[in-house]
């Protein structure tokens, strides 16, 4: 007799449980792509998995209104020719609707215990995981694998613990005795059951489609709601595979496959807002642009959202005793995944006056050569610079680089340029763009350039820097906020703003570790407390609303 | 050296944490308003300290326009003749914010040490608050000490225990360290910081002032977030009591005692809805009608809103071993407090062919007459009768009882009818309505009649009554259910039909627990799960989005 799911993974649902407390480094899922770990055949295996989906239609057993959509096409030169099932929305609905009864009767065990399953079956699909999020998102190779891997996993796990944490906080029974005079006692049994809200959405996005969606989907999902997946139409695939994986677990359990469905639309023909707006619709979790994740919030107000949005993240450069050190950690967030994450920062702010370093006072020029040049010398090897700066996403990043560079004129310090890359030979690849702006130019700097484009801002002081960064964090929002100074009163002054503003603050990072990296289990991902979204992956509150405990008493012998 | 209020306090909140989670029965502050607990003045005290305050100004040391409003009269028929300081809105949220960065600073003991000094400094004041909540609420003295005293006192500990522990789950410092390969850790230190969401709004009913507005009162300041308090206007002294207790004990501790506040107005002129929508307001705690809840959901879309709203509570009578036993619970749960609480049954359904009894086999009508007559048999003693109805508190309710009772006719099973007080010569009181209902009537019975009004429904069946009670907590809320049957089947498939509505189901009460009742740290208290309300008292969808987590790290040496 085999052991239940919940029995098999209660080993590492215990040890999340905790890491989502200890808050220190922890992870079951190796970020490392080696043959050592996933078989020496594992890559390989990866990669033709992938290719083989590539030119054909996707097959989902799922109500469909029976024609096909797709039109993805890899930002690095070709088209996927991948079709997906066009969604029937009211089938799919009552199909999850159908299916909820018996996923609540599942139990908290029972239903974690397939989430737990999933996870694991997703890290064993990590390659072909890896090669759609590379060609769907752009990312390099290895930023896929991680990102749109085992640190999605991660994420996903860290849900997964949270939920069952919150779930099982109360026991589900409970002998009430309470003493009512003269020596006698009146005592109820009482039951807690925990029910869910309702059907789940959750709205992927085009960079990071299963990092940002694998919390939402698996706390939905674990708190006993089933889940309609709307990927964001340039990035499908991953979903695609996520879902087929989930479906097929659940069918092996013996429950309906449709309490997670793919609903696949198209720029042409959206289906978010009419989808997010229905009333079976009573959880939403999105990432993506604020203007859309605005319109949410006025619009979609049935269900409990969850979201993350964008803003417009600042570094303080005020001094620092590691010039190479922190020009070069700097060069690296910029150019990362070409400035397509939602933790790069935009606004580097340094003094007018200049700054001390351990290599003598540097002049605002030389602070922004010392970037510069860093820039340069991480893409100067072209293997290298197609690893780390991936493709451009999207045509409208490329058109938002030659607005901003327009209308900079005279203030670009630094041209995007295109360049080659070394295997892909249609790939978008483009270098930074980096413009000086005054710091008056609110106008200009004070709003989200998504993609590589970032300014260099000549701020009067360093208090002036922390003012407008914290100042654009609370207004604008900010997922990320960085500092470099040497000065305890600056960091203590900065640490002040940034906690007021509500955006998480890495101070003189000159090494390995960036900025825009975000640790599952310990780093939280977008605080809540500004503009930049309203949860935090991930945080009680964010899967503490999408269950409900409802209880039944009687009375027992006294 | 004398220890901070949290040392004082720290063994009381450990156990108000566990008893959150172990939901047995538990309470510090004793209900028996005795003498031998309170002080044997005690009694006499808080009756003297509330005729103190009738015919004068209430000071309340606060931003105000200058003028006073209040224009509160006891149900049991005397104006209070107490003024108000009228709020200056913009002077009082400024204020607010001002002080929020202090009580931030004051970390999560500092915050919680004072909120348990308020709830012992308000347990000891229970006897006024007593007599405060019962001259605006027209409760029974010893519902109005129990409910709006200990009790409160209660949910209000309740809060803040789960605040404190949804605050403290993560520790404030950890190191992070993390192999990268070829004996190599990075390490970061790490600080978590609690950021309250912004200044909290709490709105007032008329009817449970104290209860219903401690749990988000509490919870918001134990948070950091400061707390304007907008009492019913019916019932403004037992919050302007809270309120000055709670400004009192802020001062002594070296805060802002406009952490708290007090927004008094005016039917004629409400200043509610623009107070909801200014954009300083980020937490809403509402209780109240369902209508001004829908408002409040539509509008007050920059804050988190927490709601107790109204539906229509049913009962199912399919059997029962001890008919005298039902009749006596269910005509005291009708009778209490004239049917004024959320948790009152409304609509109890009897099938037309009678049910099964210890007393042989009863018809519709028996059944009826069984109720009514263990209704006239709880008011045939005037001390005892005056006691359990209280007085009607909105002269609203007396035209809900004309209006049914008019349109009722011939279904009117029983009268509602004025009785004497035996103290208070112009109380209002009045005796329950009870009218026959066709189970086709759901135009008539599945919308809140809030006050003394129930329905007897001649349902086609048992299982008829089940799917009208549930259709009308799922469609229009309930926040309470009960049953009475001898039959296991029966019980289950209510059981099912109430969670899947999402209501707190009691079964078979016979006894001294009544279904109106709920106990702080063991009955959540409205589900969340239904058009009732969107919010639990209290679980920890109720603190968790009140904070949030905002995080610091830099880089240790290696």
């Amino acid at each position: 007799m085999p052991s239940s799911l919940f029995d098999q993974h209660r080993e590492r649902l215990e040890q999340a449980v905790a890491a989502c407390r200890a808050r220190r480094h922890w992870s079951p899922f190796p970020e490392v792509p080696s043959g050592r770990i996933y078989g020496e055949t594992a890559a390989e295996e990866g990669r033709r998995a992938f290719e083989a989906r590539l030119d054909k239609p996707f097959e989902l057993d799922q109500p469909s209104s029976g024609e096909r959509l797709g039109s993805e096409r890899s930002p690095y030169g070709f088209p996927l020719g991948i079709s997906y099932p066009a969604p029937d929305i009211p089938a799919m609905l009552r199909s999850a609707k159908g299916a909820m009864g018996a996923w609540r009767e599942a139990g908290i065990e029972g239903r974690v215990g397939v989430c737990m399953e999933i996870l694991q079956r997703l890290n064993r699909r990590s390659f072909e995981l890896a090669h759609a999020v590379m060609h769907t998102t752009g990312q390099g190779f290895m930023m896929a694998f991680q990102a749109g891997g085992p640190h999605a996993q991660d994420r996903g796990l860290e849900a997964v613990a949270l939920a069952y944490e919150a779930m099982t906080r109360i026991p589900p029974r409970v002998v009430w005795e309470k003493p009512v005079g003269k020596g006698r006692t009146a005592r109820l049994e009482k039951l807690y059951s925990v029910v869910p809200r309702g059907l789940a959405l959750v709205i992927g996005c085009s960079t990071f489609p299963t990092w940002n969606s694998y919390p939402g989907l698996f706390a939905s999902l674990a708190c006993g709601n089933p889940v309609i997946v709307k990927p964001h139409p340039r990035a499908v695939l991953p979903l695609a595979i996520t879902v087929e994986t989930m479906r097929e677990v659940l069918r092996e359990q013996g429950f309906s496959a449709d309490l997670v469905q793919l609903a696949v639309d198209s720029a042409g023909a959206p289906i978010t807002t009419a989808l997010a707006t229905r009333p079976e619709i009573r959880l939403i979790d999105y990432t993506g642009s604020g203007a859309f994740g605005d319109w949410l919030e006025a619009h979609a107000r049935q269900a409990q959202l969850f979201t993350e949005k964008a803003g417009v993240n600042p570094v303080i450069i005020d001094s620092t005793d590691d010039f190479a050190g922190m020009t070069r950690n700097l060069a690296f967030s910029l150019c990362l995944y070409s400035g397509q994450m939602c933790t790069t920062p935009q606004n580097l702010f340094v003094p007018a006056g200049g700054i001390a370093t351990d290599e003598g006072r540097k002049s605002f020029d030389e602070v922004a050569q010392g970037i510069l040049g860093a820039i340069d010398g991480l893409l100067s090897e072209a293997e290298r610079a197609a690893e780390v700066l991936g493709c451009i996403q999207n045509p409208d990043t490329l058109e938002r680089i030659d607005r901003v560079a327009a209308a900079a004129g005279d203030a670009v310090l630094r041209a995007s340029t295109p360049l080659a890359h070394p295997r892909f030979e249609k790939a978008c690849l483009r270098s930074p763009l980096v413009v000086h702006a005054e710091s008056g130019e609110e106008d200009l700097y004070m709003r989200e350039w998504f993609g590589p484009i970032s300014f260099l801002i000549e701020a009067d002081s360093t208090l002036d820097a922390i003012e407008r960064a914290a100042r654009g964090a609370r207004e604008r929002g900010a997922i990320t906020a960085a500092v470099y100074s040497t000065d305890g009163e600056v960091l203590a002054a900065t640490a002040a703003a940034m906690l007021e503003a509500g955006v998480a603050l890495s101070e003189n990072l000159t090494g390995g570790i960036y900025v825009n990296q975000s640790a599952a289990f310990s780093d939280f991902h977008v605080s809540g407390a500004n503009p930049a979204g309203n949860a935090t992956l991930t945080d009680d509150a964010f899967v503490a609303p999408r269950f409900r405990f409802v209880q039944r008493r009687r009375p027992l012998a006294g």
